[in-house]
């Protein structure tokens, strides 16, 4: 801990991943339940999602990968591979379902998969054993739940970006603030 | 509308827009609430905002832009000019506050404006008058009420990103596929 004197910084702590996935179904029903398809059927342009189909995404990631993968890890090591991820489930799985029944199941499924998580649990060395990732290959338990978070994060910031980007021109002249609009990193 | 056939690329609709704006404290409030400052005080380094300073700088939006912009727009159009807004205003005033108070601050705020709002009964004839910022020039209210909800998204797409980036190091080979992380526009 002393090369890490920024608590922010410190590595992977359980809890602390287990504190956002058990939020990110609420924050998701809180800033898209009710919306008009205005907003949640907007994309970036075509081949690009909306936040309906990013909604069906997680559910995809919740049936099929982070806790099937923890099992696999722990189960079975690196002498098995991973399922791939079918990233285009959704548009399939969504099919004429509403937002509303999408981001209940969402929540019911993270809800069940946070029990389970807790149930298996993990120890500091159950963290570090691995198993294989069809492309990415030799992985540990740490960095699948640590991907399992910040994969969370990185569809809310899509989200969000989606949804601003609407109003691209109707901002006017303060586009050159927005970086979420200007596309500026930062 | 015979040239917008995208319903999610029509023009500015004010009643979108609110969807949008009352949404916003709840989904912070979703997500930020009862997080650990693990989480809360993360920054991206040296001069960049945690979770809790950008709640901060939301809060002070409510008191001293959004609205008091509008207002003056109605009553003195470009004769006269708006105040500047403070972008660090949140290192005074948040300070020795909990992020808990700061939600509650900011979720009453934004009710108390959007009553506002929809009090002055705003017309399109309204939406395109215009008021001088003090280095954009002349705006639009309809530009200002656009970036009302493009400057929520982005800073709620900043809280996430902050948050995810945390983990940039324990995601290991994942990093490549986490825009959020990675840093890869798209």
């Amino acid at each position: 801990m002393a090369t890490h004197p920024d608590p922010a910084r410190r590595s992977f702590v359980i809890e602390e991943a287990v504190e956002i996935l058990q939020r990110t179904p609420a924050a998701l029903d809180a800033l898209l339940r009710g919306l008009p398809p205005a907003w949640t059927a907007a994309t970036e342009g075509e081949a690009t999602w909306s936040p309906f189909d990013v909604v069906g995404h997680l559910i995809h990631g919740e049936r099929t990968d982070w806790l099937a993968r923890t099992r696999m890890i722990l189960e079975r090591g690196e002498s098995g591979e991973f399922d791939k991820f079918d990233r285009f489930a959704q548009f399939r799985d969504s099919a004429g379902r509403s937002l509303d029944n999408l981001l209940d199941e969402f929540a019911e499924l993270r809800a069940a998969n946070l029990r389970d998580l807790a149930a298996l649990r993990l120890t500091g060395a159950d963290l570090d054993r691995r198993g294989r990732h069809p492309a990415l290959g030799s992985v540990t338990l740490r960095q699948l739940l640590a991907t399992w978070v910040a994969h969370d994060l990185d569809h809310l910031m899509q989200i969000s970006r989606v949804m601003a980007r609407r109003y691209s021109d109707e901002v006017g002249p303060w586009k050159a603030y927005l970086r979420i609009i200007s596309g500026t990193a930062g």
